[in-house]
């Protein structure tokens, strides 16, 4: 079975690793799909996030990362994707979840699988990275030691974007 | 990849059978496992439930139905799954399952994939159905047709029985 | 329309009181039904509830006050009511109320209707009134005036009933 | 007792529609009131919502549908409705409900009595008719057959509109 | 132990006032903090919003009351306080306020306490506060006596702000 | 401020010492209870637990371990605490919580602070290390090293115990 994970990743964390990592072991092939929403402004390009998640999965051979400005549904047909995968972080994100879940069944005849996020991810976000990177706060520990200048970097010249 | 996907099933819903469904069109194989706590008083015995499941997947070639007293996760490793399927009803659900995913991944080093329940069973489970078929109220279009004269039937000699 | 609102008013509180309040303003009649699950010892009888609260709704007209053993709806359909009605007090109160509606649909035929709370009351309960009484704490506010004495002396003399 | 249950309705659902028809066999005079809010831009005209409200609701005697730009709290007294009536879907819809119930007996001393949601329905919104509508997948099922048409042929002419 | 307790407090209400009376009691010393976002039309300006928290607990020796345009741990630090204070009204304001928590903790070495809201006031918020009295409906109950008629006046004025 | 921290800690998990490092550094004098409901059989006696206890926090000169069979406000007067301290896993948590608050504040005149579980413990419980330990998978990581073999020893002996 191969699954698409998608996300802003705006910027990726630890916490969409641990999805990453866990879905390479489960699946036959993992597609990583960095979606933008092209009215809002984001802290790193689409290339720039795509290619961040590339360095950081690189040691997982059947993970693909690709970015994509259209619907989820359609980019997942494209590439020949099974399912739609998806991290659930705590309950409050379930009744959205639910409603896209049948949306996407309805709209791409595809289904959604979930995993649970690790516990200590649970209250991890790319927006909470954002706001500790702006403050030179810590960010050690919430994401790849890779990107972690590249986000102070990126903080400090932009300073108000998603 | 091959799930297990495991439960009392006293009765079988049409909930249940979706999950099933859908997870066969998903997965390479599904075991699908009737588990017993030895405590309860079941409505039926672990081969009547292991039976009325055969019955209705007769149609799906990659389900295998199987029943045990013992562990989920020593049965998945015993029968070579490579992942546990849940059903996720709503919300409320998801603190319970978030703690038995984590506990499965310490324990059987397992994995936990869920599927959304389709909503028009989201508010069905095994206990409705016995309520009903106890009041003799309809339970048609809450269970497969081919067990609903089981039921009744069943309900009819063990009245308080889970 | 007229609405039968049940519980075990074990014993009734100011929050129960709320509800039949409100109700009687709406409903053409309101039947307020003391139902009893056999297995359980209660702190009053069925007729002491049923006694209690005859006495602080007396100045409603439209409020009939009766008490059963046997299931909600028989009860709803013998009495002549239309519709049944619940109070919610907060949204972790809603998945069971959700799945009793749905059975009661499909069982008797008869839907659902709920109030909210009034907020002052989200938080009380008959089991933390037994609590307080049995610590000789204050329990004016949390029930009608017209009740506190015979709670004070039931908790002395049934410390452990429900 | 008259009710008023109010929606923008853009467009109706099934799941608006089962709500009116089970209030309809509840209450003496169901009111259906199409709301709007001035600063958003909207699929339908609040004439068109108000027509199509009309025609898939015509077989119901005791439902009359109206719109209007302002308080629903004022229309209701206006029309001389009793209560509000409102669906539920979920858990997660009742916080904000509560509060806005509090609001109502406030501002308009007038309480609200809460139906909840056919299961089928509980995922079901009029955003999710209109992504689906957008993407040309089938929305049978969703919306009462009578409108289909009139959705599609917005859709594609006002793709951006709420 | 110094605890800091902020918000926008536009207006404050008697759920606002309860927090700080019970915090007043049990730390040494209650920073009241008003914050803004500078990007907000706001019903009352800072210096407003400081005046009426001053007068509202002026018979609190330990409480003192100050405004802000900055980040609540940035002040937190300055002002001394040993730990940010909360309250917190139901179940669904939990998931942010974790993600705060936790995002303080790293930002600024400061750690979170909460406390529930007395049930009377929680459902009570400053927006329907504001919602009411630009309604005309009566606000006491809702906020202290002493403030009523500034915000009757305030909302005349200015009946779009937050 | 000197808080009781209180629960059955069977056994005492890293979830548990957490808040009392956290609450060790925020309060004056913290009190940590190991509480009984005597009609539990429980994995480790109270003085076990008590002992346990002693011995993971003896770093924290502030941190003074005690146990009981009676109720938690009778003896946090007794100690002179002033106020009782809840760690908070999740939302789910809550409504149950916000009801012992405020039984606590009426029979004890005692109010409730609570904070946040750091999320790396949210999903952790004494229970899921029962069961790890009864199932020999490993328990470093969930409990303190200075306790894991007191846990294997005890789940070896006493399988169904709480």
């Amino acid at each position: 079975m191969k699954a698409i994970y998608a996300g802003s990743f705006s910027p990726p964390t630890l916490g969409h690793l641990d999805i990453i990592r866990r879905a390479s072991s489960l699946f036959e092939e993992v597609f990583v799909a960095v979606l933008s929403q092209s009215e809002k402004r984001y802290l790193f390009s689409l290339k720039e996030r795509e290619e961040m998640l590339s360095r950081i999965t690189r040691d997982m051979q059947n993970v693909r990362v690709l970015s994509d400005e259209g619907m989820l549904v359609d980019l997942a047909r494209r590439v020949g994707a099974d399912v739609i995968l998806r991290g659930i972080r705590d309950a409050s994100d379930l009744p959205l979840e639910m409603q896209m879940a049948v949306a996407n069944r309805r709209i791409g005849e595809m289904d959604t699988l979930f995993l649970v996020c690790s516990p200590q991810y649970s209250l991890l976000s790319s927006s909470i990275v954002r706001d500790c990177a702006r403050h030179k706060a810590p960010i050690e520990g919430m994401v790849p030691p890779e990107i972690v200048e590249d986000i102070y970097r990126a903080c400090a010249t932009a300073p108000d974007s998603k």
